[in-house]
């Protein structure tokens, strides 16, 4: 079975949540399964050295569960992007659109050294807004936003569209 | 220089975060050094195989930050405790205060295995709260929470004393 095949099967459908009619795809009996959490780990890190990459950002929080392990294989720092009001230190903020309302991101300001080739890595790419937010912070510090990783893509929301000047450089392990 | 040095020479202070009068430990620059990462899990690697432990409990979200570096090291599972709402499938909630209101803890129903073996890691003990919320949800399923760990402790917060049950089992990288 090919790693597609493995995650795919192990993703859990949870009808209703988090409101009627939409279906979650719960990542819980991944983390649960050491083998492929490895196996999960070696497909993100061909693409980080694939594309020369030298510190992994993962989106809060969800993202810091492969995030960490990504950066950890490759022996490359790990930074966070946070929700507006956690991190403590001097940050840069943004803010986006979401489906109803808006969100802010934030980056410590002293994250990311100009010139630094960053992976975006987050559990899921829905719309987009989050990976293309995360990929804002890290070009305002004048690091450049290489490529993006996610587990899982729900391709009907078109968030590729939304990074389609990256749109080479996004990689999700499953797609529905 | 001993782990706990390094741990203790690459915390941020950051002052009145996140209000007047606190300082706040910031592990982001832990998080930006592979190799003193790749030292702090070794150092919990070592907690859990003496204590045989079977399984690592996360605590949303900074806990899933090495949380998942354990487990992989371990070659073990990982399971996420999070705050209420976010987990999609059946959960066992625990309802503790705070300084200021109450928080709620989840875990999810069918997450461990009676008999299992549980280390509780999380980055930061201060009141204990949280870390025995989450031992009151391992113990509900049936699993035992043999230890808990943390990157940092508190230790005029007093939360070593709130997890009395298991207060040998308590282990925290460096101590303020």
């Amino acid at each position: 079975m090919t790693t597609t095949e493995k995650l795919n099967q192990t993703i859990r459908d949870i009808p209703d949540f988090p409101k009627p009619g939409i279906i979650f795809k719960d990542i819980t009996p991944v983390l649960a399964d050491p083998k492929l959490v490895s196996e999960l780990v070696d497909w993100f890190v061909d693409k980080a050295k694939e594309d020369k990459i030298d510190v992994i950002v993962g989106v809060e929080s969800r993202g810091f569960l492969f995030g960490m392990l990504i950066a950890d294989r490759m022996g490359i720092p790990f930074v966070p992007v946070r929700k507006e009001g956690k991190l403590p230190h001097k940050t840069v903020k943004y803010a986006y659109e979401l489906e109803y309302g808006n969100a802010t991101m934030e980056i410590h300001a002293d994250a990311l050294k100009p010139g630094q080739r960053v992976m975006i890595h987050d559990d899921l790419l829905a719309t987009g807004g989050t990976a293309e937010a995360a990929a804002v912070l890290v070009e305002k510090l004048g690091a450049k936003a290489c490529n993006f990783t996610f587990l899982i893509e729900l391709s009907f929301l078109e968030g590729r569209k939304k990074l389609n000047s990256y749109n080479e450089s996004v990689y999700s392990i499953v797609s529905f």
